[in-house]
C-alpha cells in the first residue's frame, strides 16, 4: 500500500527525535558506513541502474538524460567520496554560536540544532538522493525526497542502502524515505506539509521552483536559476579577462554558475572585442550581440530584447558593450538573478563600487563566476545553491540544514 | 490618486539603493534626527492621535483597542528612546562575517549587506511605525509598513515625519511608506509581491499569519503565537517555582511569551499544588485542571482537550499533572508552539534533557518565559519574535534584517 506524503513526513518527524538524540560520534560512523556499503554493493547497484537505464532508453528518455542517470564505478566512487567527505567534516550541532550574561545573571547561550525534516525534490540524478541523504543526517534531520520516476527503481534502490545502514547503527530508517506517490501531486503536497516539513529544497528548472514557491507554505529555500554576468572593465588585461570568459561559458554551459552574458567596457571592446569574439567562436560558442558589436562582427546575431534574461544553459553567450562599471552594475540590476557575477578589472574603484552595488549571493574580482560551489569556495558539500536572501545564500552546506535555539539559565529571575 | 502596493514597493526598491550606499554615520545621524524629532512633535502628534482615537471611539473600538492607539507623552518618549538606542547601537553592515583564503589563492569573504526591502503587516498600535520603520532603515532596507484602519491617520502622521526627516538627510521618502491601500486585499497583494519585496513579517493575530502564509509567495518571517510552558520539576523550590508561574501568567498575560499550560511532576504537586493553585486564584488566574488536581481542588473546573491548544492570552492557565520529565517533553512536543518553554529543577539530568529535548525558540531554567524579548535578552530592540526555524529564530532584531554576500578576489583564477 503506498504511504501518503503527509504520512511518510508524519514518520520522518518522529524519527527525527532519535537522530537529535545521537552523538556526533554515531552520525560519523552511520555515514562513514553508508559511504564503505555503497562501494560494496556497487555492482549490485549498477545492475538496477542498468536495468533502469535500458527501460528509459526504450521508452525514449533523451540521450542527455539518460546519461544523468546512468551509475558508473566512477559515479559510485564519487558518491561514496563524498559521504566520506561528509562524515568526517566537523559536525556543527550543539555548539555554543555565542553566549552572553545579562546584568540580571541570566546565562543566554545560542546552540546550534537541527531544522527537523526537510523536503528535497530533484531531477533524474540519483547521485543527489545520497548527497542530499548525508548532507541531512549529518545536520541531524529527516528527510523526505522525491526524485523524478525516470530514476525511480535507481532511487529506492540507494534508500534501501540507506536504511539498511540507519538501522545497522541502531537508527529508524524513516529519517530517510523516498516519497512513495511519484505523481506531480506530490509536489503540491510536500509544498503545504506545514508543522510536517520544516523547509523543502526545490533543485530543477524554473518551471518546479515557480510551482513550488506558489503552493508552498511550508519555507522554501530556491536553489539554482543563474543568468550570470561577467563585467570586463576598461582596464582589464586580455589575457585574463579573455581565459575567465572562457572558462565561465566553456567548462560546463549547462550549470547555474555558467556565464550567460558578458559586459564590455568600451574602451575594452575597442581594442579586444575581436580576439574575444574569435575565441569564443573557436570554442563553439554562439554569440549574440548587442547593435554597436554587431555591426563591428560581419555576419553575426544580433541579440534580442530576451537574450539579456536567457539563462542559456548551452554554448550560447550574449553580448553588449557599456559605456562604464555603472552601466554594466545596471543591467544586472535588471537581468540577474542574483546568483553570481564577475568582474575583471585592474581598477580598485571599478570593483569597489561593483562589490558594493551588485547584489548577488557571490561576487568575483578576476576570477571566474564557476567557483559558485560549496567544495570550489572552500564550504564542503552543498545541497544546493540559494538564490534567496532569507536563511542562506550562495552555496549551502551543512549548516544552511541548521537553526538555532536560545538556552537561558537562571536562579529564579522574573520580569 | 491611490498608488498600488506593487508601485509603492517598486518606489521602494529603487529607494533602497540610496540607503544601501550610505554610510553607518548617515544612518546614524538619520536616526538621531528621528528620535529628535518626535519629542518636538510631541503635541502636534498627540493632537492628531486624540482626534483619532475620539472617531474611533464614537465608532464602537473596544477599550482594549482604544488603549493600544492612544498615544500619550510617555508613549512618544518611550518611542524616541527606542529609536535613539536603535541610533546608538553597533552599525552591523559591511561587517565581515567571516573569511578565508583557498588553496588556489582565492580571498574569500562574508559580508554583511541588507535584505533590501521589508514589508510588515501590523495591527493598532502606532508606536510599531515608528519602530519597525528605525530598525528596517539600521539595517539599510526599505520598508512598506501596512498598519491597520483604525491607527491610519496616527500612521500616516508618523510616517510624514519619517519622511521629512529622510529628506533632510539627503534620502529618499519612499524608503518608509505606509500601504495606501488598506483593503483587505493589500496583504494579499504584499504577500505576493514577489521580486519586489524581500521579506514580510506578519504581527498579529493567528488569523492574520495564517492568511500571510497561505497565500505568500514573498518569503515570510512568521512571528509571535506562543503557547508557552512551564514545566515544575520534582526537585523545584516551591518559593522559585511559583514565583515563576505567577510572573509567567500574570505579568502580562496578553503577550505571547506568557505562560499558558503550567505541567507539574506528580511529587512536586503532592506538596506544593494547593499553595501554587491558591495563589494564582489570588491573583485572580482562572484554572484548567487536568482530571487529577481537579479532583484535588472542590469546585475547580476540568481541562477540556482544547485547553491544551489555547493561547489564552489572559488570566487563565491549564495545569497538569505529568509523571516525569519525559511526559512533560511529550507534551510540549504535541501543543506546543516552539515559542519559550521553561523548566524549574534542581536537577541536573532532567534540564539537560528538557534543554536538548524541547525544540523552540527559547528555553529556560529557572528563569520565567516573559524574558523572550529582544531587549530583555540583551539582543537589542525587535521587529518580533520569530517563532519559525528558517532565517531567523526568536527574538529578531537588526540582524535578522540583513542578509550576506561572498565576496571573492583572485588573480584569473579559473576553474
Amino acid at each position: 500500500m503506498q504511504l501518503s506524503v503527509q504520512a511518510q513526513a508524519q514518520a520522518a518527524k518522529e524519527a527525527a527525535v532519535a537522530l537529535q538524540r545521537s552523538t556526533a560520534a554515531v552520525r560519523q560512523q552511520l555515514l562513514h558506513d553508508l559511504g564503505q556499503t555503497l562501494l560494496a554493493r556497487q555492482a549490485d547497484i549498477i545492475a538496477v541502474n542498468r536495468q533502469e537505464v535500458a527501460e528509459q532508453a526504450a521508452q525514449g528518455l533523451s540521450d542527455a538524460l539518460l546519461d544523468r542517470l546512468t551509475l558508473t564505478e566512477a559515479r559510485i566512487q564519487s558518491m561514496a567520496d563524498g559521504v566520506e567527505q561528509i562524515a568526517s567534516a566537523p559536525d556543527v550541532l550543539g555548539e555554543t554560536i555565542s553566549s552572553w550574561q545579562q546584568p540580571n545573571g541570566l546565562e543566554v547561550r545560542r546552540v546550534r540544532v537541527p531544522l527537523g525534516v526537510i523536503g528535497v525534490i530533484y531531477e533524474a540524478r540519483p547521485n543527489v538522493t545520497v548527497d542530499a541523504a548525508a548532507l541531512c543526517l549529518k545536520a541531524g534531520n529527516a528527510v523526505l525526497l522525491r526524485g523524478s520516476r525516470a530514476a525511480a527503481r535507481t532511487n529506492a534502490y540507494l534508500v534501501n542502502i540507506i536504511s539498511e545502514v540507519l538501522q545497522r547503527q541502531g537508527l529508524p530508517s524513516e529519517l530517510v524515505q523516498m516519497v512513495q506517490d511519484t505523481s506531480r501531486q506530490s509536489v503540491l503536497e510536500m509544498a503545504r506539509a506545514r508543522g510536517l516539513l520544516d523547509m523543502i529544497v526545490p533543485r530543477g528548472g524554473a518551471g518546479l521552483i515557480r510551482t513550488v514557491v506558489e503552493t508552498a507554505t511550508v519555507p522554501v529555500l530556491e536553489t539554482g536559476v543563474g543568468n550570470c554576468h561577467l563585467y570586463i572593465d576598461a582596464s582589464a588585461p586580455a589575457d585574463m579577462a579573455i581565459s575567465i570568459a572562457l572558462n565561465g561559458k566553456c567548462s560546463r554551459p549547462a550549470v547555474c554558475n555558467a556565464v550567460e552574458t558578458i559586459l564590455l567596457h568600451q574602451d575594452w571592446a575597442k581594442q579586444h572585442f575581436d580576439r574575444l569574439a574569435a575565441e569564443l567562436q573557436a570554442a563553439g560558442v554562439g554569440l549574440r550581440l548587442c547593435q554597436q558589436l554587431h555591426q563591428r562582427l560581419p555576419g553575426s546575431v544580433l541579440a534580442q530584447a530576451s537574450d539579456w534574461s536567457e539563462e542559456y544553459l548551452d554554448l550560447t553567450v550574449a553580448i553588449k558593450q557599456v559605456a562604464s562599471v555603472d552601466e554594466a552594475i545596471e543591467h544586472i540590476r535588471r537581468y540577474g538573478t542574483q546568483h553570481s557575477e564577475a568582474i575583471v578589472s585592474l581598477d580598485e574603484a571599478s570593483v569597489t563600487r561593483f562589490f558594493e552595488a551588485v547584489d548577488a549571493a557571490c561576487l568575483y574580482h578576476n576570477a571566474s563566476t564557476r567557483f559558485s560551489d560549496g567544495y570550489a569556495l572552500g564550504l564542503g558539500a552543498e545541497i544546493g545553491i540559494s538564490t534567496q536572501k532569507l536563511h542562506a545564500r550562495g552555496p549551502m552546506g551543512v549548516e544552511g540544514l541548521t537553526t538555532y535555539k536560545y538556552l537561558v539559565s537562571g536562579s529564579g529571575q522574573i520580569r
